[in-house]
């Protein structure tokens, strides 16, 4: 199944639908309305069968998967029973980001695009690199979907994509074991963690952890696939084009880190809530940086993975005029 | 007027509520309540006054500062009004997180913490720390409040405090400059920003900034004073007990970064909520490491703010068994 979220303006302003997304028809079922039509036939009224269906459907996709096995039963059973009377067309229909994670998690785990990565930086690989699973923490207030605008960093230069899954958590977890990270897994998306790669060098060196390198956008979407209709998470073709020429490809496979062990690590200590999500890492070849190349202001960048879609962006002109800090003189 | 929050147990388990925090009265006054009854008499019914003042007293810190003006309006005439009538000792009170930010973030700004960090761990500060104010992302799933025991992580052995001021702050802010960004702060609070510096030490070599040697635990109470409160946000007195014997103690003076420069630079591409803590950094002498000692199990941490008041926490007992990852080899 795959499930997403729309925007409709209502009385108050722009909201966001979840949807069951049928690109193979060109068309999306709005879920609230269809389980409040399928609750009316079964003697509801109109106000009462709204009422449950936006707690089962809210604008929030984390708030609906938290809701457990209840979501995807709702999603088939409203589907099955009303979905050709609650479609919308896919045709111009604008598209929210696909979740709305409660803090970004960005793993490092493709051996390619270590190797490679490293090479281009000029850097060796850190040998703590191989005692336990990288991974850093963006601000979830960036996050933004389908055909969203990439806004250009204050004064970057080099702007690159990253070609990622993105692994949508279904459970709330803590201190789980490899073992048990596959039953809280829900699905997979794409993930373009843009990267201000000159940003990116020199808060390196801070050690603290990327910042407005990174937090200018997150793309997810365009939609989720659940788990259940992947035969191989090692096996999924991915593919970046940049203004329809291909610039990378590959597969999923060849991990330094499992995605089950990546999804443990990241929940020792720390919690894992329903929605959140945790990029794979990019994969081999995924970003311009690993070719030399960096993105222009205009540019389209689509990212294509098998058995989910295409999530397209376009990266935005430079502004100029944010305050920007006055550098320090050495204190030691 | 010093606001925080603190847990009763309902019909459906434990619900915060925010109060107005009197210590040297040694009571609070649920404003939630205070609120309701001060609109029962000005003809409001029971059931329509609770649902008003749920509403401007929910759960969450940050959903109450998210009201914006209204919400410290109201909270001086329910308090003025009725909060005689809804008051609650302090004795004995389980007090929560003073608020729930939706992301940690954590500056690195007293000039003597910086000098002595880098003196301890042998490291020469790097260049780009001059270049722009480093701070780091932390999850906000840990935040923990007064005399909440901390977890001690797993693997690590050299637990230590950070005494830090939290500047929580009031209104959405993004691409601001430092002039904008007083106006955006709504009070100050206690930060323990704790860690483990063996495994921060690995984290820091990785380059993707903390992970587990700082997602444990992040203490934020015992409540938040407004800013109006401060006479010169430069000058409050600090200090750091450990059971009982005092480790540490300064002021909030002699910044690398203002308080200002930091605000402005986290709202720079991202976008800061009511609500948020940012973390001032730690003081100089302000963690254990700087003295060449570290925490052990059982230890009362105690950080004691002027115009604040005292942040109490016990670090737990070590805990063995969750699954660790297990090295990899060099792959180049």
């Amino acid at each position: 199944m795959k499930l997403g979220r729309f925007t409709v303006v209502g009385p108050d302003g722009p909201i966001h639908r979840i949807g069951l997304f049928l690109p193979e028809q060109n068309r999306v079922i709005d879920l609230r309305r269809a389980e409040a039509l399928r609750l009316q036939g079964r003697g509801a009224t109109p106000e009462a069968a709204l009422r449950y269906a936006s707690g089962v459907f809210p604008e929030s996709m984390s708030a609906a998967i938290a809701l457990g096995d209840l979501f995807l039963e709702s999603a088939h059973e409203a589907a099955a029973a009303r979905g050709d009377d609650a479609s919308v067309s896919l045709e111009g229909l604008k598209l929210a980001a696909a979740c709305d994670p409660s803090i970004v998690r960005d793993g490092l785990t493709f051996v390619k695009h270590i190797r490679q990565f490293h090479e281009r930086m000029n850097l060796t690989p850190a040998p703590a690199l191989l005692q336990v699973p990288g991974y850093f923490k963006g601000t979830p207030w960036t996050v933004v979907g389908h055909d969203a605008e990439v806004p250009w960093p204050e004064r970057a230069e080099k702007m690159d994509y990253e070609l990622e899954l993105g692994w949508v958590m279904g459970r709330r977890a803590h201190n789980i074991s490899p073992e048990n990270a596959r039953e809280c897994l829900f699905g997979v998306t794409i993930f373009n963690d843009f990267s201000a790669r000159d940003l990116q060098a020199n808060e390196f060196a801070i050690g603290m952890g990327p910042t407005k390198s990174k937090d200018f956008a997150y793309a997810i979407g365009p939609w989720i696939t659940t788990v259940d209709e992947f035969d191989d998470l090692g096996a999924i073709r991915m593919s970046v084009r940049v203004n329809g020429e291909t610039w990378g490809e590959g597969d999923s496979s060849e991990l330094l880190w499992s995605i089950d062990e990546l999804i443990a690590y990241v929940s020792l200590g720390d919690h894992i809530q329903p929605g959140d999500v945790i990029g794979s890492g990019t994969m081999g070849n995924g970003s311009a940086l690993e070719l030399g190349r960096s993105l222009a202001e205009g540019d389209v960048v689509e990212l294509d993975v098998a058995g989910v879609g295409v999530l397209r962006n376009t990266i935005a002109k430079r502004t100029r005029g944010t305050w920007w800090p006055e550098p320090r003189k050495p204190f030691m």
